[in-house]
């Protein structure tokens, strides 16, 4: 970094597995287990996706990288898609279905479906 | 596994930012980056909660790891998680959000926000 | 009602098109038409289905008639449905959708689509 | 009309009422009462909302009136909030909500909330 400004980006990464065991120590730890029924993380994860959704409501089109915001409604942003994240995850996890394999599948199978345009 | 039946259980884990590179390079070999507005792809991502919710709607309660369930309805599922998993994933990285980050900040906060219970 | 107990039901009965009246002359004495685009409605109605969603999140499946509900649970979910009704209605309007005819044939198609069970 | 040409606009109104009675009628004759318990039509109404917004996923902002859509995608789109429209007025008759009031009380509560704007 030859000593010019270091800026902290956070956490760089993390695996899919990682969230999900995460997520399972944590509801472990509050007992909550009882309440992580399919239908209830789904209708959990809807609801946060109406909240991701209120962000963006009234804002008309939207740029990309969001260059207008302010840094506090990016941060809002961060902890709505991340609320959908970790839903999702928890929903995948409870309902035995092996995410990592299934979203790459899925970009396997897509990338069949729609071949890459010869330009 | 000493020589008994090996089972493919297919991808083990992947990161979000592994994902999020596959997604910006299945955009671009495509010619679709000009498509992924934040607005659009936040549509696109309702469009397949709306698919996700559609396999969960006439059952009534669903018990944890769908017992009962088809193999091929469990596949389906497991498409479906990926397709809103993709679709969020691509949202947060053309708004410029670090996922990454995001996702484990929130954790972060709500093990503050609920402490574990002294059992 | 022969001196019996009298109960205010409320409104007992209103119609697309007044709501749609009433929801047009709300939107111009506040000036609010500019902000009324068919995907900013689109996008509050899906932030209302989320919170619609988010009443029925941890409670398992939930019997008809919502016996064991509070009062003030029901008032809320009154206004939840509510939300997501008017602004269903501002979105058909907006777009220039007939929706009290859509809604008619849509139940005449379903009704042909689905013949009525012999018993 | 004068002799002048006459275009049938269709039904050109419906009450909610109506359509709840139509709804109840409907089930009742296919034997699908057992079906539509709360949260069931919740997220069957979760999955229209999915099929509405992916009418309007890749098209960026859209103007109000939708001049450039072709016939056939404003009928789409008539269907789709049809079904959002009948799912949500069948969930709060299953609910026991009475949506004609609670809709007139909301706009009410939203009139006093947010006051007309003296211009």
């Amino acid at each position: 970094m030859g000593g010019g400004k270091q800026v902290d980006i956070g956490v760089d990464d993390i695996s899919l597995k990682d969230l999900s065991s995460k997520l399972e120590e944590f509801a472990k730890a509050r007992n909550w287990e009882k309440y992580h029924s399919p239908r209830n993380l789904l209708l959990a994860m809807v609801g946060e996706v109406g909240e991701l959704s209120e962000i963006f409501q009234w804002r008309g089109e939207v740029e990309k990288g969001l260059p207008d915001w302010e840094e506090s409604d990016k941060e809002h942003l961060g902890e709505e898609l991340s609320d959908v994240l970790l839903y999702l995850i928890r929903l995948a996890d409870i309902c035995g279905i092996n995410l990592p394999d299934a979203a790459t599948k899925k970009l396997l199978k897509n990338s069949i479906k729609y071949p890459p345009q010869l330009l």
